[in-house]
C-alpha cells in the first residue's frame, strides 16, 4: 500500500528518534530505509546476540521487528505526536543466523489513535535472504507528545 | 497450576542453558527462580537498554519475557529434548522503568510437542511492583536434541 | 485483581449490550457472571458449532472468549463509553468438546483509552473442567459513544 | 509466494473438509478459492451475525479468517495428514459491514510439523473492498490423521 506522510520532515523525525534508542545502539542495529509507511532496520549478527543454540535470540529479533513496524507507523504521524507500541505478536519461522538480519516494517492501516503494522525479518547469508520471523503489531499515536520535548 | 518435572535434573539443565544465552549476558539478565513449570528472570534497568522515551525498550522487555516463559516450559521437558519459541504475543501495559524488571513465566499447558506459557513482567521501583507487560507464548519440544550436544 | 466499577449500573449495561449481540444468540451463548473486571459466558455444545473433527470450531471458541474479555473490560468503563475489540490472540490447548464451554474473562489492566484482558475457555464434561483455550486481548474505550445511542 | 501441493487431490480434500465444518454452514460461509498455499472464504453479512453495534461480530470475522488461513496451510499438507489451529492473532481494522466479507488466507511458511499463515478479511460494499481484519496464525500438521478416518 502507498501512503502519504502528513509531516514533510517525517524522515528526519524518525531518524532522530531511532538515534535516541540506546537499546538499538547496544545491539548494533541501524536504520537503512525510511519511506512513508515503511521502515527497514538492519542488524549484523554478533556472537553476543545469540541464544543457547547460537542463533540470534528471538527477543533480539523481536526488538528490530518492533522498531521497524513502530517507525513505519511513525512516518505517517503528525509532527506533534509520538509513537508507542501497544502490543506485538511474533512468529519465529527459521533460525536467525547468517551475516545480518533485515527487519522490514510496513503499515497495514494508519489511524488517528491506533495504527496497525506488520514487520518481517529476513536473514542474509551469502547473498541469499531467508524469512526468519513475522510480526503483527498495534501502535498508539500519542498526540501532543512530540519526542523532542521528552 | 502445579506440575511435576520428568527430569530430576531440570534445574541444572535450565540454568546451564540460560548461561549459554549470550544475549542475556549482554543485557545483564539473571535467572532468579526455577521450579517445575515456573521461571523468573531479573533485569537491572540500564541506560543502554532504553528506547527514545528513556523507558526500557519493548523488545528488551520481550526478551526476558520470552526467556522466562520458554524456560518455564523447559523445566517440564524430558532430558533429551530442547526448547524452541514458536511465537509469542506481548502487551505493553505501562512504561518499563524503575530499578529492575522481573519476568515471571508459568506454564499453562505442557504438551508432548507444544507447550503454552504466559509470562508477565513487573517493574520494581522503591520496593513497589508494577505490571508492565503480559505475554502469551507457544513453545516447541525438540525431542532428541539435547542442548548439550548442540 | 480486584477492581471497582465507576458506573454503578455496570451490570445492567453489560447485560443489555450482550443481549444486543445477535451472534451470541445464534450460537446459543449466555452471560452467566458479571462482576467488576470479570465476566463469564457459557455455551452449550451443539453439533452445528463444530469443525471437521466434530469439536467446537476454534472461531466459535474465539467468539465467546472475545466477548468474555471485552465485557470484563466494559464493566469498568464510564457510562458514556462503549467498548471495541482492537485485537486478540488465542491459543487452542485441547479439543473443545463436552457438554458446554465456559469463557471466563478478567481485566489485566484497565485504561483510559485501552484496556487489556485475558479470557480462558474451559470445557465441561461429566462435571470436570478442562482448559481448552487461552486468550489475551486489547480493548478500546470509545468515549462519548454510549451503546444506547447507537 | 508460490507453493506446490504435494497432494494432487488437495483441492478436493480441502473442499470436503470445509463441507464437514457445521459451524461454517451455520454462519453461511462458502469456500470460493482453493490454490496451493491460498484459500478464500466468503460470508454474506446477515443480521444474526452482528454484535451490539450491528457490525459483524469480531469472533465471526475470526472464524472465517481462521478457516481461510488453516485451509491455505492444509492445501500443502500430505494426503495422510490433518490440520489443527495452534493459535491465531487478529487485529480489527475497521467495522465489518457491507454486503459480504472475504477472508483470504495465504501460507507464509509451510513446515513438516508447523505451518504459519496470514489471513486478511475484506468487507465488500457497493463493489468496494475495505480491509477490516488481519490475522497471523500457527497451524499444526497432524501426520497419520487423515480427516476421512475421523
Amino acid at each position: 500500500m502507498n501512503f502519504t506522510a502528513v509531516n514533510p520532515q517525517f524522515e528526519q523525525r524518525v531518524r532522530d528518534s531511532f538515534a535516541r534508542q540506546a537499546a538499538m545502539a547496544l545491539i548494533g542495529a541501524t536504520m537503512t530505509q525510511v519511506e512513508p509507511g515503511r521502515c527497514a532496520i538492519e542488524l549484523p549478527v554478533r556472537e553476543d546476540l545469540t541464544q543457547q543454540h547460537k542463533f540470534v535470540h528471538g527477543g533480539v529479533v523481536g526488538m528490530i521487528a518492533d522498531s521497524a513496524g513502530g517507525y513505519a507507523a511513525f512516518t505517517l504521524m503528525p509532527a506533534d505526536a509520538s509513537v508507542l507500541t501497544v502490543e506485538f505478536k511474533i512468529n519465529m519461522l527459521a533460525p536467525a543466523r547468517g551475516e545480518r538480519l533485515i527487519a522490514r516494517g510496513a503499515v497495514l492501516k494508519p489511524g488517528r489513535t491506533l495504527s496497525i503494522a506488520r514487520a518481517d525479518v529476513w536473514a542474509v547469508e551469502a547473498g541469499r535472504e531467508t524469512l526468519v520471523a513475522a510480526t503483527q503489531q498495534t501502535l498508539m499515536v500519542m498526540h501532543g507528545m512530540s519526542e523532542e520535548r521528552l
